[in-house]
């Protein structure tokens, strides 16, 4: 299973991130750094706004990392963009926005973070064990977190959030009056060290295992959305929104 | 969005992890430990090993963290269970995998990980943005991993690795030779810190909210296979296999 392992998107030593940071520069990228060429499969590597922003949309739920007592935390919460900023959502009480600091001020030191955001794509089977991979799409964000404290902010960001998941919903719901906004805190994490990755494409088998009799190729996988379900208590003849109904490609 | 953060399954100083642990013995638990309860919604955590093993099972990728130069990564790749053994997949040159150390014996120091399994089940709308939540099964698995160097071991793993993304696929396809088995790294970290976090049903709006006019209920999701693509090098006549076509519940 080479090509499975997206595990590999991290730093290395070498000149190329420099030559690609001048690259970067010329276009509407974000400038590589150690941290963000991977070590392997740099070809499935890449920095650009569009691509990277593209993969941030098409998801909600992220993995965010930090470190507690020198050992590393991974849990997954709700996330949005708005530009160059992602807001990730969390509750005051919670231990990653306690260490991320109270003030919210960028004086604060904050929380070194790692936000990755994965969809899968499709499962690759290769006649041999060994090349069989998993199409993905991945972006890796790493950062220091700043609690949000301006309102304004913090409105627009939940309102992201909300939007991330299904959008349209944001505006189509109670707004969060000041006590549920004092109740819920928000972390932001501006986009500067960003790699996206990504596979496609079918298996890549040893030309000696063409003729194997067993079945290779691509199996689509996507998250597809059922049929709503209202609430008990939906006020009679409130309408389906048209929004939970979501259109695209979908694999069924 | 009070409740849709997960981000809260970590540790919290208090008295009740011993007497959970007291449960624990009584039963097929895992034993909960500081970074095991969470800060907030303990009532969705668990630890019994039928569920732990449940949402493991369904999944196939994880997120796996740790720490380099005393900041977080987090990276997307393959794992399988074995009993109370989790796999996690690398290739030799990959970062994580060499700071796990090369020998795979148990007395070097090994990398201190956190791997978090995550499927998304639902969006929970509620009339106010605040109560929007999603449902979700997690689970978070803390430890120290080593490098497999067994053979015997490390094939199995891989074996396991490839039956978690599609069960039955490991003895339909041609096994790795020794040459790719060496070309493969594999993580071990045993099962003993772990908890599970899930949340079902629909959203728990403020009484005073229930009269608006906004839809509120639940949309399922579910991760969806599409048609198998063949390979363009298929060997004519290769039938398609019972497997890729899964069965269980579809939210189509």
């Amino acid at each position: 299973m080479r090509e499975a392992h997206a595990a590999d998107v991290a730093g290395r030593e070498a000149s190329t991130p420099a030559a690609a940071a001048r690259d970067a520069a010329r276009t509407s990228s974000y400038a590589p750094t150690d941290r963000t060429v991977p070590t392997r499969a740099r070809e499935r590597a890449t920095y650009d706004h569009e691509t990277v922003h593209a993969i941030l949309d098409a998801g909600y739920v992220c993995h965010l990392g930090f470190v507690r007592d020198g050992a590393p935390v991974v849990l997954p919460t709700l996330y949005g963009r708005v530009g160059d900023r992602l807001y990730v959502h969390g509750s005051t009480g919670s231990r990653p926005l306690r260490m991320a600091g109270a003030s919210g001020e960028q004086t604060e030191p904050g929380l070194p973070v790692c936000v990755t955001v994965t969809h899968v794509d499709g499962l690759v089977l290769a006649k041999s064990a060994f090349h069989h991979s998993i199409n993905y799409r991945c972006v890796v964000v790493h950062g220091t977190a700043h609690q949000v404290l301006d309102p304004d902010e913090k409105s627009a960001a939940l309102d992201a959030l909300v939007d991330h998941v299904l959008p349209g919903r944001a505006a189509d719901s109670r707004p969060g009056n000041a006590k549920e906004l004092a109740a819920t805190a928000v972390l932001r994490l501006d986009l500067r060290e960003v790699s996206a990755k990504m596979r496609t494409g079918g298996p890549h088998d040893e030309p000696e295992d063409l003729a194997l009799p067993y079945w290779s190729g691509v199996l689509p996988v996507a998250p597809v959305y059922g049929t709503p379900i209202p609430s008990d208590d939906l006020v009679p003849g409130t309408p389906q929104p048209a929004y939970l109904t979501p259109t695209g490609d979908s694999p069924c």
